[in-house]
Order: C-alpha cells, then structure tokens, then sequence
C-alpha cells in the first residue's frame, strides 16, 4: 500500500491523526522536499522534530529522486506500507498525480490522507471560495524570461467579480547555470529562493505598465498572506501600493487580488486592513 | 479565545493534532450541526465516537443555537478556552466568517485550526485545482422555484476550458411548510436531505434543454463523488447519461464538470471512467 499524506501547513503537529497511523504502520517513510519544504520550515531540525513526534526516521525524497527512484519506491509498497508525506494536502496546489499513475499502472493500491492547503486555507481572510476564478502562478521573471500569461486570467477574473489567488514562485534545488553548462562533475544547484509579495506586485505591475488594459491598478485591494496556517502567519489587506511596503517575513508568501465584495467579506477584510492593524487569526 | 477548528471530511481520526490539542485544553466544545453532521455520518453514537476519542462532551449547535447564542458562546470564550469544530475546513466549502467577525468585534481571539475542505480534496481524481473555475451551488428545485443563475456560470468556465465543481443542495433542520405558515406551537423540521449526483444531472440537463445554448450536453464527461475523503468513497468518471444510472450510495456526493483536459488529468481520469473500473482511491 502506497499512503500520500498531506502534512497540512503549519509544522509537524498539523498532521492528522489518520495521517499519523498510516505513517506509524508504514515499513518506510519518505517526504517531498522539492516543492515546498521552505514552508514547513524543515532543515535538518525540522526533520528529527518531525522524525521525533512519528516515531520513524524519514527519507527526504527530492525532485530527482521521485523522478528517478519511483519505480523502486513503488516496489517497496507492492510488498509492504509505504508512506509518502506532502506538505500541504497531496492534490492541492502541487500536484503528486503522475506518482499516483505509475502506483496504479503497477497494481499498487494508493490511499490519500487529505489535510489543509493553500487553495482552501486562504479562506480565513474571509473572501468566499466560492468565488474565486481561475488560479494564476507568477514565475521569478528573468533579463530574458517574463512571461505574462497571468494577465489575461486576472483580467477574465475581475471582469467577472471575481477574486484571483496568484502562487508565487518557488525555486528548490534548481541545477546552476555553470552545472547545466558543464558536461562532467556533480551537480551544482542554487540556493532556494522564493517569491515575495513585494516581489510579485512589482511583476504585476510591470506588466499591467506594458499591457496598459486596467486589469488591475496600484489601487486595486490585494490580500498579501505570508507563513498561511503557521502560528506566526501574517495576513495583510490594502492596495497594491500599500502592500509593497509591507515586510511579510520569511516564507512561503502567497497574494490574492480581490474581485467584487458581499458585506460580510468587506467587513472581515477590514480586520486585516492596514489602516486598522495588521491582523492574525 | 475560540478555537475555530475544521474536522476534515471523513471521521473522528481526521482532526489533526494540533486540532486536538485545542480541543483537550478547551472547557466547552461545540460542533456545528448545520451544513454537514449527514457527511460526517454523525448521529447520537457518531457524536459518542468524537466524545470518546477527543475525551471532552461536546454540545451540538445547530442553525438556531449559532445564530441566537453565538454571544453567549463568545462570551465565555471571552475568560475560558472555546473550541468550535465544523466538519471540513472552518472557511471551506461553507463559511463561518460571521461567528468570527462577531468574535472579532468582542475583542475576541480566535484561532483557526485549518483541515481539508470539499475544495481540495476534489483533487483526488487528478484535475488540477488551479484550472477550476467559479464553483457553483445547486439548489433543489421546487414546483414553483428553480433558479438556473448557475447556467452561466458552467457556460463561462467551460469555453475558457475550466472545470466547474458543482457544490449539492444540502437541507438539514429545515423548518416544515405547515410549522412556518402556524402561529404557534413548537417548530416542526422537514427530515434531513441531501442532493444526489443523479438528481444534480436531471437538473442541469432540464436547465440545458430550456436555454439550449450548449454549454453542456448529456455526453459531457463529469466525475461523480460520494463521501470524499471517506474511508469508502466513491470516485467515478463518466458522461453525464452514464452517470445518471450510477448509485453513489450515502451522501454526500459533489460533482465536476469536466474542462479542457491535459495528458496526465487524462490518464488519472481513466483510471475512474466507468468502462475501465468504479475506482477508489
């Protein structure tokens, strides 16, 4: 048996009690280091807290691993419980759907442990989930790479009311330059980065600057979210001109542009607003 | 402070433990009775499983008791610890934004402990969540009461290539006919219903056969779930006419209206299309 455990958001005590026996009764526990670590705020602490409170010791699984190893994790759970551990829930804003297919094409029977992620979680500012659009990601722009399809999606959205969540970048184990460029020796990778709020309204900006169509203005009511379902998250309503100059703090951050308003989600967004106080909740 | 805390979709076993924590070191415990007690099969004895595992009694507010107590629940919540527990996430697939502006302007903490919602654990049946559009609600249709503004909805989302989740009418603890048009005496309920996915589709269908405008038809593939996140949940991938025939059993069920479809959404939907195998996963 394969189980996919969503670890949910904040730390290790997130997961569920469900999630825990599955991983207590497993022969061999991995975890999925190349999406999202930064927000579970694993180093090497973070694994033995982890490690400690299951009871397991635990096998980081980074992208190339799960790339070129799954077929021998796979084997393993033919024979015995394997369990593969996902920050967030396994089929939110990262996907582990082609993991799930090779298990199936082998005959090996897959059970998900749900938990909390991004795309729900994003609901405690009080804008309805219901009334979002289409999801938008912002990649890091380079000198040569700015890539600008979000545009249009934001655009489609706020012509309908409705609010965008934008994820924003996130660059783990990235191969260097020089270590693509090179045909011998070890693999060289770039320190993790990822993508500031701050960051992603000068993007957006920049393009709204280019394409000049209104989608959005410095004007427009943003909510910037920073360490979502952590204990020290930081929520922030205001315009994109105010968020700016907003210090979100370390990782992972996360920016919804609000469509339409009802009553009620005007009256918790003023909660988080900047003219009130920085709200958590 | 009030704990304001999602219990997942399935059973007791899905609280996580921070979730539990909270619960442990509460002095009252409320579980909201009036979206969803039918998803959690909570009766009189589920009830009894939640005490016994969570090791606190745990008092049931329904619609009328939030709505017309919520101050005396945030009284106490003002001096003492107060976990509310709500089936899913506390901002999921429904909303619990009042109890917590209320608690806001009374100066009271709140704390929410998130879990899986309806809106991620969708993902199961492989199509990414990021290509969703607007989720809609339908309601049962009356004789004389059936609002189609969803039609729309599904219209947009499909020529942009997006899935629709269609969130299914829930109706429990609501006031009979013959209680609301009497002056007096104690209020009387209608038994408790639930919309199944069979019922969904002859009503989308009904609604596409009077606009006739193609924004869906009955070979439109959808997927049909019951009980997600449920230790027996059923996911199945069809048209709509196949559908139609499946019995999804217990409630409660939801239903995706399928989009645009990329290689890997694709091979994941095959593995539950109804000529393969009804597949649980």
């Amino acid at each position: 048996m394969l189980y996919i455990i969503g670890l949910g958001l904040g730390d290790e005590k997130d997961i569920t009690l469900r999630g825990l026996e599955a991983v207590q009764k497993s022969q061999k526990v991995f975890i999925e280091a190349y999406t999202s670590l930064l927000s579970f705020g694993i180093s090497s602490d973070g694994l033995s807290t982890l490690e400690k409170l299951y009871g397991k010791s635990i096998t980081v699984a980074d992208r190339e691993m799960v790339e070129e190893k799954a077929d021998d994790i796979l084997l393993e759970a033919t024979s015995s419980d394997v369990a593969f551990l996902v920050v967030g829930d396994p089929f939110g804003a990262t996907t582990h759907t082609d993991l799930v297919v090779r298990a199936k094409k082998l005959g090996v029977d897959v059970k998900v442990v749900h938990n909390a992620s991004v795309m729900n979680a994003i609901g405690v500012c009080g804008l309805q989930l219901y009334r979002y659009g289409e999801t938008v990601s912002l990649p890091f722009f380079t000198d040569t790479w700015r890539p600008d399809s979000f545009y249009e999606k934001i655009q489609r959205n706020r012509k309908l009311g409705l609010h965008t969540l934008c994820l924003l970048d996130i660059r783990v184990k990235e191969p260097s330059l020089e270590s693509l460029c090179s045909y011998r020796g070890k693999k060289q990778y770039e320190p993790p980065r990822f993508m500031a709020v701050s960051v992603a309204i000068e993007q957006l900006l920049e393009v709204e600057q280019m394409r000049g169509e209104n989608a959005y203005t410095e004007d427009t009511t943003c909510v910037g979210f920073a360490r979502l379902g952590s204990e020290d998250q930081l929520v922030v309503a205001g315009s994109m001109k105010q968020l700016l100059e907003v210090d979100f703090g370390p990782p992972l951050h996360c920016l919804v542009i609000v469509g339409d308003t009802h009553p009620v989600e005007e009256e918790m967004l003023d909660f988080y607003k900047l003219a009130k106080k920085q709200g958590q909740a």
